[in-house]
């Protein structure tokens, strides 16, 4: 596990690494902030075209999560490196768009498996090297599609659940209709099993008890053909899982917005990852 | 005074704005965060290779602006379009390092004329624009030179006075001495009146009193060759001038650094600015 760069931040530690991706088959990035006493891993997944420093740089998260004794990490968007013809053609599907799943679809499937490198490979082995228990998730966008969706076909893998202005209904988008046929073909069945509304919907019981946050901003030029946060409310309400999903006049899409917000999300997360 | 975006961030707007400058003689870009309630303007001047971006994005100072009620006004590093032959063949000299001077030599006196254009033109214009009267000025690293060079050259001209990082004594540095001898040529007295020791040194009274704050890390690997905060605090100590040093263990020269400090960097101005 290469140590790229590093940087005391807020009494902690802010780390860059590369290392060889058994699941990607390819060297992957991926960005660590240590807070000086941490107590528990909440893990970032970032939009369309981000990279692993996007949200580490931007959404001034560090300063609260120093406080709250959250570590926090933030892997990349997507494989890089694979060389998979028309793979950078695109910024919403292939490089920086893998959507948080294991493609099943040729020529995407060998390297194109973001869900079984997070579950299976980078989060136990951050949870190994730092001796973390507790794990929350969260995410922006493709990324909030990613914490929603992962979080729910992993029942009991995570402790807390956000997101930023998720893609909360992918069949029902343009970007989501675009990656799972795809990454997916043309499998209804198997869009279903990473839409998060469709999963919520799927639901006997909350899965989230104690609760989701998710915040959105009503100046947001993708919200109305891309995010649909009301299906996944419908599909909440319909479970009985309770979700605080705040609606904030004025905000767009981006990291300001995200930063305007990101302490009420780290609270969330401490409160749950620390009951 | 073109607004080339806007974001709604933490109750407040960031703007990015395009405009013709007379002092300049070309467009300039700037980046503007106004809080809801804003009650005095805080100027920040970046470093070398940085643009009206880099503190916006990075540093995570809108949260406690917004609170506090300060404005935050964040200019381009140098003029941008100019042409001028050799303008970007350095990252130390010409485009994206300006040293917040007015060129007296050719071929970049026409256009490299920052300090002009921050007195004159772009600070009353956002003071005009705005309606505040007190304003603050920081910086980091060249423009952390920037800030206290222009206060120490404009007495009661700006109210309050930090730096991150400095270059504090460009006498006596690599990038001072290649800046000051392109821009100024090879005499010495123009030198000393942009440099911020042998300024400070000049003085016969504190010019202020209420003091200055400058941050430092120890492991910034620019500290040893080209910063040299103790010729500043050995000036400021001849003159009597307060000055709060503070030399911190492990951080080094970049943004993580300034965003673990930019909340007692706010608070030093909000003090002194509504005092």
């Amino acid at each position: 596990m290469e140590l790229l760069s590093e940087h005391r931040c807020f009494g902690g530690t802010q780390r860059f690494h590369r290392h060889e991706s058994a699941e990607l088959g390819l060297a992957a990035r991926f960005s660590l902030f240590l807070p000086p006493r941490p107590k528990a891993l909440l893990v970032f997944l970032a939009g369309l075209t981000c990279t692993e420093e996007t949200f580490t740089m931007k959404a001034g998260a560090q300063r609260l999560a120093s406080e709250l004794g959250l570590a926090l990490l933030m892997p990349d968007t997507s494989p890089r490196g694979a060389n998979v013809p028309g793979e950078a053609d695109a910024w919403d599907f292939g490089v920086g768009a893998g959507f948080y799943l294991d493609a099943t679809r040729e020529p995407w499937a060998p390297h194109w498996r973001m869900e079984s490198y997070l579950l299976h490979e980078l989060i136990p082995r951050v949870q190994r090297e730092t001796g973390l228990e507790r794990v929350g998730l969260f995410g922006h966008s493709m990324g909030g599609h990613g914490a929603l969706t992962l979080a729910l076909r992993h029942p009991g893998r995570f402790q807390s659940l956000s997101a930023f202005a998720p893609i909360a209904a992918p069949m029902r988008c343009p970007w989501g209709r675009k990656a799972f046929a795809g990454y997916l073909g043309e499998d209804r069945a198997a869009w279903a099993a990473h839409d998060a509304s469709e999963l919520m919907k799927g639901r006997h019981t909350p899965p989230y008890p104690g609760g989701i946050l998710i915040d959105q901003g009503l100046a947001d030029k993708f919200l109305a053909e891309q995010l649909h946060p009301e299906a996944f409310e419908a599909a909440c309400a319909t479970v009985g899982q309770p979700l605080t999903l705040r609606r904030h006049a004025g905000y767009d899409h981006g990291y300001y917005f995200i930063a305007s917000f990101i302490d009420d999300h780290l609270r969330h997360h401490a409160s749950q990852l620390f009951a």
